[in-house]
């Protein structure tokens, strides 16, 4: 019936599905839901609640992994194989598929939509209402806003689609498309919609390329981008039926 | 009488007026005095001793709000309504004033001056001696420096004064004034002071434009700043009787 | 025979030598040894197991200070006199020498050489495989990459070289090396070697001077760099002897 260590703190009105492991200190608060398989590791907070909560409801999917001193509101429902870095911050109001990664010092504002099989490393910091697709890669120091100046009360946020990398650095003034397969290079300021298939760089970022142009730096033939046609690790097939043409 | 989680290990002689919650686990050490109706969260400690605290005593005020995974070193003393996200490091020696709010993961490095009603958002590293007035906001990223030709003895830190803005990803070089009302725009590096009311953007930051000339992007006519015209969340009143004539 | 906490969970098969202190709720699993006078604070967890790790083991060489909410997983061996700020993330299979610092929130990511002295501040980003020599100083959100177009299977690491220091802000491309004594500016996109001896600056970064004509900031007719003949703090002596004639 899983491994709640002793000194962990869970809610009588908490579910939790078999198999579940709980590390030592750690809190499940209660309307919290913990799929089967799950393990939290220690020092986390699982289920904080604020007023700004739209359901008084967390769960978490099957399979998944929380490590040690992360915290996650109320208000979300994340589906199978959420795994999450340490110190991560996932705030009220995420809906997310699955197997979502989210690395180490992250910190998720709340009120976002995530698709499946998206990637965040550590470090990154996602402001209110952005909105991922599947297939993201966001690197360490991202971060979108929301405010085009601030301190107002406009909320404008940004929307990075299907299969789109960030790459470490990247920022996304409010508002902002960043189309399906793009690619901003590091330390870039986003300032404009980025099209699907375009490497833009720099601060404002300009398009430099299609990535499809871009050479791999294996010793192969290989061109770089679109990535899913040689990168697979923890994805599932992603054929040219799922896909389309590209 | 409060409510002090009972795995909290509080010391005999912190004072905590009434009303004051300690969540699990969190540690409260000694010569802490915290005010009324203050929250502190999960994990948390609470008067951490180091050999460059001045004074053997921090002071939190009244109706704050700590988030789980803090610390807060001796030798501060924080006006009222003092509130933080999660994981924030407030270190020895910090004189701030009322409603001041840190981000999570923030890092607030010891000796410095902060006014009223400022915010400092997530991610945000203060080196030691960085000066801070009323009313500046501080967005993600952003981090004050103090040593010139690092490493080295030399500490020349910087002075961001009332009603000032740093966006997010802004670098402030030693010994930088950031004059009151101005801007920085996004990933800045600031190698001059700053006058008032100016917008400087880029790497080094140069001169834009006055503040003022910048438009809403709300569908009205409203310029964007000063920003207290219209912005008013969380903030008292700032009638032109209090401000002048800016 | 030490301090250990009596909430502090330590496995049966931890070795702690004499005087070791454990700070409140933290935890030390098995095969960790801890060095003797060392200070591990609250919150930390010492010997996360994951499977990467290349050892069944982690040691902490003597007179050690890990402050709280900080993770050190198996597979390291730390020499004496490591030092650490807060909510710090060190991964496994680190081999680093005696006296390193590594400021708060800062995440190294496993599989690294660190030598001795080195000075990793707070909120930097080392990626798996990164080399780092002697004396090295890293500042805040500084981070190095591995990965040239990513994602990708391709691990293409950096190598700081002793003396070396970057900046707040420098993002180091994959694959580089920064020489002996350089200097990377602050928020620097470092996309090519970097000679020992030069100070760059830019994205991308490029020369703009030998460092031995940087002055210093103090009222002295002193040169700025190298650093090591004027700053001296918590540092051995280190004489021509040792250093050659640089």
């Amino acid at each position: 019936m899983g491994n709640i260590h002793p000194t962990a703190i869970i809610s009588a009105s908490a579910k939790l599905h078999k198999s579940v492991t709980i590390g030592p200190f750690s809190i499940v608060n209660e309307n919290v839901e913990i799929g089967e398989n799950t393990y939290i590791g220690a020092f986390c907070e699982i289920g904080t609640r604020n007023n700004l909560c739209k359901t008084d409801r967390l769960v978490i999917g099957k399979e998944s992994i929380i490590r040690s001193h992360s915290v996650l509101y109320l208000g979300s429902v994340f589906a199978d194989k959420l795994e999450t870095g340490h110190h991560v911050t996932l705030r009220e109001n995420l809906l997310v598929g699955s197997n979502l990664r989210v690395g180490s010092y992250s910190d998720l504002q709340g009120d976002m939509q995530i698709g499946n099989y998206s990637r965040i490393q550590s470090n990154v910091h996602l402001c209110k209402f952005t909105k991922i697709g599947n297939f993201v890669f966001i690197y360490q120091f991202s971060i979108t806003t929301n405010d085009p100046t601030p301190p107002s009360e406009i909320i404008n946020p940004s929307f990075i689609d299907d299969f789109a990398v960030l790459s470490v650095g990247s920022t996304i003034l409010p508002g902002i498309t960043i189309g399906k397969h793009a690619l901003v290079g590091a330390n870039s300021t986003v300032t404009k919609n980025v099209e699907p298939y375009s490497l833009v760089l720099g601060s404002p970022a300009r398009k430099i390329k299609d990535v499809r142009l871009v050479k791999s730096r294996a010793n192969t033939n290989e061109m770089a981008y679109p990535w899913h046609k040689h990168f697979k690790r923890g994805l599932p097939d992603l054929t040219t039926e799922i896909l389309g043409n590209n």
